[in-house]
């Protein structure tokens, strides 16, 4: 059997590990432990007072306190939490949702929408003395948060809002921590004052007593069973006229006087609705995370196998071979491993930023929506990263890997509605695509889910704006690189970069010149119905420019020689790959010929045949403890 | 909302349910019941006990006789026995799995390799008096069923067998129901007698006692949860020195005398394990119908969500829009739509053939073989397809589609082993492109895994061999056609198929010149692995390319225009989507011209586009009918 080189997956595993390295070590020391990992014989009942029990311990870390301000005024250390969490994605996926509705969504929602009024629940939501939920999804309006139609109207008589869920569509739907555990709902609804609806905001709504019944007005039922996370207790509410305290609207960004008066530092409805979900963004960027922590479980363990697990004899030599040593077993697993590096690196880079955002210290104002942008970008890629690369490894390890003893069908069951929730991989990718097409426009953020199509296709701007970073890291790389190699050698990183960077920048061109031209035609959504599948291309290629970028930062950050050499390989077999998937449409726009097409399919056998030998390598420096795999069919 | 054309959905569901309509719709008629759908808040000890229980209200519906000769001489209806029990996959899959174990695997062992001393059995299980397993698979031997480990060594001293596990590696595993119910096992193990190895051979083995208890030697494991099929009791089984009568080898291909004398009909080792295991092929068979059948509910759940659902507001009409309505939403859902048809009559046309072959009335001794490559193909494509079809409905579902209560989740996780069991994808893939690169020479039928690699590469055959079959249809469309249309026009299906069979045939010889040139170098499994990609990919253009026949078959007998006019619509989808997903073959094997792949992309648009007002009339064809989805979103 192969052995893998301590050395080099040492110094891979501290560049994943990324700027909280610290942060990821201290975790993996506290969560191997057994009573972190979920256990699947339970029903469902048993299942959700385990993980309520588990997060009492992971309450006792001390980590979860991070997330927050600190009473004494010393600031959070956002990076630092989403991290810490991140790592429970290693032991069971029921525990880190359960975790992030409490901490990240709950906890996020009176952080972030909250003022010095509503500190007190900080305190109590840290330590579970008060369990919340974040209900946001109703039965009738999921993607398309705007146009919610829970209310909340104010009745200045007694000082109260009175939630109310006026029609069957507008029950919250879907929402963790309702069905058994939550105490305390943050609950979006359409503020309406003065007889005047004002859009979304989020309130604080008791709908449980102490002793778990429903208080007065609140109907609360169960989602029951689910596809996996058995251990969440998604549930759905329905408010009759329930009234609470002026005080519990989280008024950072708007308020209610008194007498009704409504007022708010933001003028613009939509700019203010958009300004409270951008706090929010922490979500996205933790489902990336613990997507990516899961797809490194899977891969992890299908590696293992396919390096132990034997079948059919080689005619050559009379032994059996090993799965690993097939073609199609490398072509299965390493380029998906290959994609695990580049995304981590560019989840690393996405919670530098987030933290620099969240804590104050970029104060660029463009820099909250380029990172809303790049987290929505970031979640699309990381979870269906995760769906692909958790059911291949299923696959790749036969009837073994479809035994709950092995664990890959728990991680693909529990990730599975990783693509839909934190917002539908499909509308995140139209997200992205917009800012794209409208060239970031101050103007678009405040237009409705389809206005921007009307602006897109009647605006002449340049799209693709000005892109000074990935100008710069070309030439910069080219600088770097040996002047006498041919131009247009693919092994050169600059020519890499270029080609993806070209991609990007045609398709958006392209989709922007369809609209303009399809628009005066057909009215803005058949010009953006016709156009959906190219705006979503074109989305796509935005993320997986970025992340090699990212990936290419992270490469330069390795010291180690040997390391960094094995990460270069890694990285070149991301980008041939991915131009593998891609090759038809870089023959048909030119920017390939069919002979370097062939190569580009060469190469990235030849790769998988040079990373062959280093594959346990490489899966140690994904960085699962092997202790933590917990596959019966690896011991 | 949409309505379908009911006349039209009728002509269509009547061309997929083939040649065994009759059956199809008497079986709809008797499962349309509340005790035969599965129970998912069931722990796995009930969820066991209803299957069971399933199976009996199933027994009394008189199908599974039809599966075997009846006692009188008539000869079975396989056809209509496998048929019938596919429609089961309609309601639940461990239902459908269960039955085949007891009646498809276990019960066709006993039926096609025993004799009349075995005729006994047949009553007894096909009442369920007698309960069976079929245990083939080992822990270390799954694939490679030739070298699996249980021994079965005659001892002429008592006239008995020795059933024996002589490595931990040779335990039985998977074992449907193993671990729970079944009385005895048609056990697979190496013969040996005098001193001699015969290769592998079917045993029936008693393992458990009335009460249910272990039978002395026998040690039965539990292989607990799994990702689905939570009512399949898969076990393990070791044998320690256990005795059986002489008798109980199933001894229609070989016998051994009470002295011990070892004899067969089937002089080559080889050939008599082949033929042993081709009278098996109904389980490939069923494989892939219960697959079609999984998607097509799936399918049929995610278009009329898909009709019903809206979100976010059209900005031309400010109303909400339909899912269904949008270009994405098309794309994802109705190419899925047209592969189902596809993939439903080339099943008719392989249960129609396999009916032929065991029931004696197609006598070319070549048909058994292509039976046996044309099941091993279709069970490919149906679970591959099921796979993803399913995945992508869930996806399209959002939030709803991850609630239990809808069914596409169960609906994944019981049929993501399909692509496993009943034979390895991958491996399944390899076997169809093996028999392509030896044209199906006689002598590669009795070499061992990889040997048929070493005959590949060392012996000059022809080998795209005469396909009469392929050529004779294209004629016959091209003789049909408008001759004043240009004859490279993509629309006509003349030329559609031509493009197909070419992609297959330069596949097959490339990749067979690629062996040969490369054997010489390195060694056959060297040449082997270098170009298994290009081998899997020969292998998976063949499947596509009997496909599309069998489409092609599939229209002509409809009747009525206006279904037979929307059948080819959907055809072409199938066609275009096909080639969409393989476009950058085409280009860089200059089968196509950019211009033309371009053309195929809008072609695809348009095509959806054409049949999204007809979604739910091709839905209603698929033929689930509506008060069986049972999703709970749909009411």
């Amino acid at each position: 059997m192969a052995t893998s080189d301590v050395s080099i997956a040492k110094e891979l595993r501290a560049a994943l590990d990324g700027p909280w390295r610290e942060v990821r070590e201290e975790a993996r020391a506290a969560i191997d432990d057994d009573r972190l990992y979920g256990d699947p014989s339970l029903d469902i009942k048993a299942a959700r007072a385990r993980v309520l029990e588990q997060m009492h311990l992971v309450a006792s870390y001390g980590w979860v306190e991070r997330g927050f301000r600190h009473v004494d005024g010393r600031p959070a250390d956002p990076g630092a939490a989403v991290t810490a969490l991140e790592m429970l994605a290693y032991n069971d996926l029921s525990l880190w949702v359960k975790s992030g509705v409490q901490w990240g969504l709950f906890g996020g929602a009176v952080e972030n929408l909250g003022t010095d009024r509503h500190r007190g629940y900080i305190d109590e939501l840290a330590s579970l003395r008060l369990l919340g939920c974040f209900a946001m999804t109703e039965t009738g309006h999921g993607s398309d948060v705007a146009n919610l139609e829970t209310t909340a109207t104010y009745d200045p008589a007694t000082q109260e809002f009175v939630v109310h869920s006026p029609t069957p569509s507008s029950r919250k739907d879907y929402i963790g921590g309702a069905a058994e555990h939550a105490r305390m709902a943050a609950v979006f609804a359409q503020l309406i004052t003065g007889g005047e609806g004002r859009g979304v905001h989020c309130f604080l709504v008791p709908i449980r007593d102490e002793a778990g019944s429903d208080l007065p007005g609140v109907t609360i039922s169960d989602c029951g069973l689910k596809g996996g996370l058995p251990g969440v207790d998604n549930g759905r509410i329905l408010f009759d006229q329930v009234r609470i305290p002026r005080e519990n609207l989280l008024n950072r960004y708007a308020d209610v006087a008194p007498d009704g008066t409504y007022s708010s530092e933001i003028e613009n409805p939509s700019r203010r609705f958009f300004t409270t979900l951008g706090t929010l963004v922490r979500g996205r960027v933790s489902v990336g995370g613990a997507a990516a922590a899961a797809a490194r479980v899977a891969l992890s363990i299908a590696v293992r196998y396919a390096e132990q697990r034997r079948q059919f004899s080689d005619p050559d030599t009379g032994e059996e071979t090993l799965l690993l040593d097939y073609r199609s077993h490398q072509r299965r697993l390493l380029p998906l491993v290959a994609r695990s590096y580049a995304l981590a690196f560019a989840q690393n880079e996405l919670v530098r930023r987030m933290h620099l955002v969240q804590t104050g210290q970029d104060t660029d104002p463009r820099a909250q929506r380029a990172l809303e942008n790049r987290a929505a970008g970031l979640k699309v890629a990381q979870t269906r990263h995760a769906t692909g690369a958790i059911q291949e490894c299923r696959e790749a390890c036969g009837g073994a890997g479809y035994l709950t003893e092995n664990r890959l069908v728990t991680l693909k069951a529990d990730t599975d509605v990783f693509t839909t929730f934190e917002g539908d991989n499909v509308v995140l990718t139209q997200l992205v695509a917009k800012d794209l097409l409208t060239a970031y426009a101050e103007e678009v953020r405040d237009l409705d889910a389809l206005g921007w199509v009307r602006f897109a296709a009647t605006t002449a701007r340049d799209v693709v704006r000005e892109r000074s970073g990935v100008r710069q890291m070309i030439q910069r790389l080219r600088d770097r690189g040996d002047e006498t190699v041919d131009e247009g050698d693919l092994s050169r990183r600059s020519v890499q970069l270029q080609l993806f960077a070209d991609r990007e920048d045609y398709m958006v061109r392209t989709a922007a010149h369809r609209l303009r031209a399809r628009a005066k035609e057909t009215g803005p959504f058949e010009a953006f119905n016709n156009a959906q599948d190219h705006i979503l291309a074109a989305g796509t290629a935005h993320i997986e420019r970025m992340v090699l970028e990212a990936f290419i930062d992270g490469i330069a950050d390795i010291a180690d020689p040997e390391a960094r050499a094995l990460a270069n390989t890694v990285c070149d077999l991301y980008v041939y790959w991915t131009i593998e998937q891609n090759q038809a449409w870089f023959i048909m726009h030119r920017f390939m010929s069919v002979e370097r097409a062939k190569a580009v399919r060469r190469g990235v056998n030849e790769l998988v045949d040079r990373l062959r030998p280093q594959a346990l390598t490489l899966i140690e420096g994904l960085g699962v403890p092997e202790g933590m795999l917990r596959a019966a069919m690896l011991d």
